[in-house]
């Protein structure tokens, strides 16, 4: 069986299927704010990462992936942390699966804060402290640092799409960062 | 088009259709266990509906059901408390969807504590008022109204099967229910 | 036993008395932001109380006030209810003692968010949905209902004093009203 | 100034002080329940301390104590985890103040859960990670680590009192553990 062809069996689908079920299912996702604290457990700083979009812009986002089949969400969450973040970053996952926020995004904007023209997709937000070093993998050019009031101005909430601007204020305002 | 031929570009699936991605992506849920309160809030009865499940046993449930494509979780939680409470039982929906648990039900028993031999999905788990009279319909033959102590005594939870025996006892907890 | 006595056995204080312990314990305080809910229990507007502070100036507050001697939370949420909003205002208090929010409150600035000049105070805040009529009693003037983005616009947090602009806007986002 | 005069604007109290406070308002605490948790933030032990109460009898307690004039939620739970468990015990505080649950404790039986005949107090409960090594000091014995499933058996839990066997089964059914 090449690379390309996925196990028929497993959670991991094609291309083509995915873009099918986009249209008739909602998908599940988990979402990280990847945060630094301090002794106290005050967050001291929030990681953003930069990407290019589909059309070559550059937008600030967090850590996102689908759940798959079979995976418990922190399992997911792991996962897709270590991918954005590197092998090195060492999570601080949270005791319970509840999660903080949850943002629910559909392909046509006003039926909630958010958008995402892809898919209805419903993804459980965390707040994840990071103890060690990350090294921003897969499609994400770097993670800045940035201190919670500096990652909730404006000029930086202005270069999150689909809605994250708001989900990285409720995700802060629910650690305690205030606004 | 007949009723028995859903629209093709719609988030209701045949039944071939559900069973293929049964075994491909987690399912979204949500659940809700419908409660009485009194003036001050405080949860006076908890509403656990009776059905007969595919080997003919009788069970004790929750409000439980799929999100479909794109709709809301208030949405499909309305929906649902609908369909299993009837339409004058006027519940009080949360203000925030952010569930008070979630419940990731699995194929196979050991990975979570909740099982679903169909399907792998996750559930977005509410704590439900209702103010009105309830009418069970669809698959509920009734709806008996227990104390919270009576609810999850040994012999009622035991009527519960795969794992709703321990989410009603998170759900309750997150309501202020000690047991 | 005239009116003006406290019973000494009573959690009720003289103002001599506060005054004192107001110099060495943190005091015990619940907090309600009043809301107003369609159908799906979506907040559709927020009441903010019009009082006239110390000095005279007009600001816009939330229901709030002390814990008593042997009183539940649920009780003190109660009862500061009724006084603010008046008897018929018909709150639905949570069915759990678990805040959405913690606000420190202390005399001088700069240790958290809050201050509060009189006293160090603990306040445990609350998203209250209220159905009947409110009828402002005690020192509150008039109460206005607001959509909950006139609620943080920043006119109207200007007019909230001692961080509950802070306050509303953290008790709004856990109940899911984004900004 | 010896020893035991304290500072009069400390927020620290004299037995006699104290003891008159106790009868007349609401004392506020902060508990927390030790874990260990694993590299993906499963709880895999929790730390029970073992006391001699007043009357001699051993019983399983949890860290506890009061929030100091002047002090935040965290200094406090700070403050308690290093007295009860040592300089050594390096525990991950929370970055919300938010508690997972509310202990409300009474001299009287019957208004909550929770008992505590000395005064009525106000408990904001956390469950905190510990990464480093326990040495408790002050009145615990020593400090025991159990499995969750050990933790709330039923002969571990009837060596807690005064509600606290509750206060456990709510805090780690907040952090996913189910019973």
């Amino acid at each position: 069986m090449s690379v390309r062809t996925p196990d028929p069996n497993s959670g991991w689908l094609s291309d083509d299927e995915l873009a099918v079920i986009r249209k008739r299912l909602p998908l599940l996702y988990v979402e990280a704010v990847p945060v630094r604290v301090d002794g106290l457990g005050i967050i001291t700083e929030v990681g953003l990462l930069l990407r290019a979009n589909s059309s070559g812009e550059m937008t600030r986002s967090i850590v996102s992936g689908r759940v798959m089949f079979g995976e418990t969400l922190r399992d997911a969450l792991f996962r897709h942390l270590e991918k954005d973040l590197g092998p090195m970053a060492f999570p601080l996952l949270p005791a319970s699966p509840l999660p903080c926020h949850v943002a629910e995004y559909f392909p046509l904007p006003g039926i909630s804060a958010y958008t995402d023209e892809r898919q209805h997709a419903v993804s459980m937000v965390y707040v994840v402290p990071v103890t060690g070093s990350c090294d921003p993998r897969q499609d994400a050019l770097e993670i800045s640092w940035l201190t919670p009031q500096e990652a909730v101005s404006p000029s930086v909430l202005g270069e999150m799409v689909g809605g994250r601007a708001a989900l990285l204020k409720a995700a802060l305002a629910s650690a305690g960062v205030l606004t």
